[in-house]
């Protein structure tokens, strides 16, 4: 018999929560959905190698069922010394307004993808996701080699093509839907926003690998919806975004939980890819801005300390609010709720439509 | 008991064909559509009243079933001479490469919506449906005075909710997938594009009355998802569009049955409304235009004389090809095996749905 995804991750229910990079997914919300039967998931995108080893210590601590850490395929990025300076400059009017040191010199970027890697090698962890790209073939056998299941994110069907054919055990679909960073590594970010009941059955007939399905899931509706279209599991971000255990900013939660599915935007202002956020005042001030937008990550480096003293001064409208457009239902729940919910939700819908089928 | 959408509108099956306007919606699609069990409609935003007239009339020849016809409610548009001027101009280089005789005056815009409806009236349709905005309160209380099942189009939760305070029997929750234009009324097109799966949900919560499922469902897949996510229907755009009794352009069809999910873009460049279409030569020059787009309808009818003379040529490049993202999906069959299909793999689904449940 053929091994299901949720055998092969040794998870209990087909729900994922995901790899949200910069703050909510700390240890405590991991384990508490790999302990609730779903897959808990480290966003460590942004985490130095010694960070990522000691998170995943703290995780194991708190849990022995797997997880999965998530990193950032690294991307050639040529962008001129003019287009940073004017950027930056533009930046010190925020800087002056938030009452922050203005900032003359851009930090070292210092690539650390390879050394990331290797820490999750060291540490065998039981699933490694990435988005972005797709890494070289030798990491993906050495993942592979030493029984790390790999996942890999598709906007597009030839994303999913191209993931399948470098080795990936899965596929995220990442529909338009989803908050955060886009995946997108083939074309344009603009032209790869595909709807998640669009995507996902175009997707699931041209790849014969399990796909996850990303973008408005937010209960047992979504769960089931996701299913039918073809999907092996869901992955849930904003819905977890928003649970007890999530290390998000106390004002990022709030915005979250007063917003509308229409609150969302998908913009460049915070990082210089394309990522889906609330809109705020930093996203309109952007929007006037009459240069090129750094491209990721040198963006994304510029605006950091703009970011936390908005954290520090609990001042959403300079805070990256990354978050899907199912926004309306997020609810303040454990993780472990979160879980228990869907699930039973979407028992009680499968039997419900098995039941008007025949009428 | 409640009465459900389909015993309301007086089908077997819970699937409504799209009133496409412009060319696909020809009484053989229609009445093949509702003769199937499902709810054929017309798209007649565009006809004349007694154009209408005479296809109810045809439809009628063809079918004894329900069907739905489905109107623009107009707005105010005020543009100045000068926008239009600039943008006829430039429009004059596409007809000089197309070969067609300028344009330097722009024909009368004759204001038909209540003829329109005194048609659908008189004719006692049994399905009134429309998009762009709601209607007054009048029309709406004289078409449910008369039996006629009245549905609204709504892209938010907000829209759903007026809709519904306005007194329609079913709400259209047009995803960001879906092709054509985009019913948006609150607010701007670009901040409604909200993917299906995000969409229902929350517009379902919201609101009492029937949804019907619009956006990127393509087959069974779909309309099993759509029914987990609430709606009471599915209304199927694309998929009817490429069927054999299809009224659209052989070399529109021909477009779409060659294009990706990732080949259509929202588009004002045709008629000055949000749409979503294939990208082409004429939407790339769009994007060149210094000047401002007219709102519509005026850049409607600017765009008629191209768009007519594109369609003589067999020249897809410069007709508007709209088309919704699960355009993978399409196949070119009969609407009546489309509407087989579809429940078919549906009842299949749910079964196997059913069945995995408790493993």
């Amino acid at each position: 018999m053929e091994t299901t995804l949720t055998q092969k991750l040794n998870i209990q229910y087909p729900i994922i929560q995901a790899p949200m990079a910069g703050g909510p997914t700390i240890p405590e919300l991991i384990a508490a959905v790999s302990n609730a039967g779903g897959l808990g998931s480290l966003g460590a995108g942004y985490l130095t190698p010694e960070q990522i080893r000691d998170t995943i210590r703290e995780i194991r601590k708190r849990t022995d069922r797997p997880f999965g850490v998530n990193l950032f395929v690294p991307e050639q990025t040529e962008v001129s010394e003019d287009i940073i300076e004017k950027m930056n400059n533009y930046l010190n009017e925020t800087r002056t307004e938030l009452g922050i040191s203005l900032n003359s010199s851009t930090s070292e970027l210092k690539e650390t993808f390879n050394e990331q890697v290797q820490v999750l090698l060291e540490e065998n962890v039981p699933v490694f996701s990435f988005t972005f790209g797709i890494p070289s073939q030798n990491i993906i056998e050495e993942m592979k080699q030493c029984g790390i299941v790999v996942i890999g994110t598709a906007t597009t069907v030839e994303e999913g093509i191209q993931l399948e054919a470098a080795g990936v055990d899965a596929i995220v679909a990442q529909g338009s839907e989803a908050g955060g960073h886009r995946g997108t590594f083939v074309g344009e970010a603009r032209d790869a926003l595909i709807g998640t009941m669009a995507l996902l059955p175009q997707l699931v007939d041209h790849v014969a690998v399990p796909v996850i399905a990303a973008g408005g899931i937010m209960d047992g509706r979504g769960l089931v919806a996701s299913l039918a279209l073809g999907a092996s599991a869901v992955q849930m971000g904003t819905a977890f975004l928003v649970s007890l255990e999530s290390g998000a900013h106390a004002a990022y939660k709030e915005k979250i939980l007063t917003s509308n599915e229409d609150s969302t935007v998908v913009t460049y202002a915070y990082s210089g890819k394309a990522a889906r956020g609330i809109r705020n005042d930093f996203i309109n001030k952007m929007r006037l801005y009459s240069g090129t937008i750094p491209a990721y990550p040198i963006q994304n480096t510029l605006t950091r300390d703009i970011r936390q003293a908005a954290a520090k001064a609990n001042n959403p409208e300079y805070m990256s609010l990354w978050t899907g457009q199912g926004v309306r239902l997020a609810k303040e729940l454990t993780a472990s709720d979160i879980v228990k919910q869907t699930m039973e939700q979407a028992a009680a819908l499968i039997e419900r439509l098995n039941k008007n089928k025949d009428n």
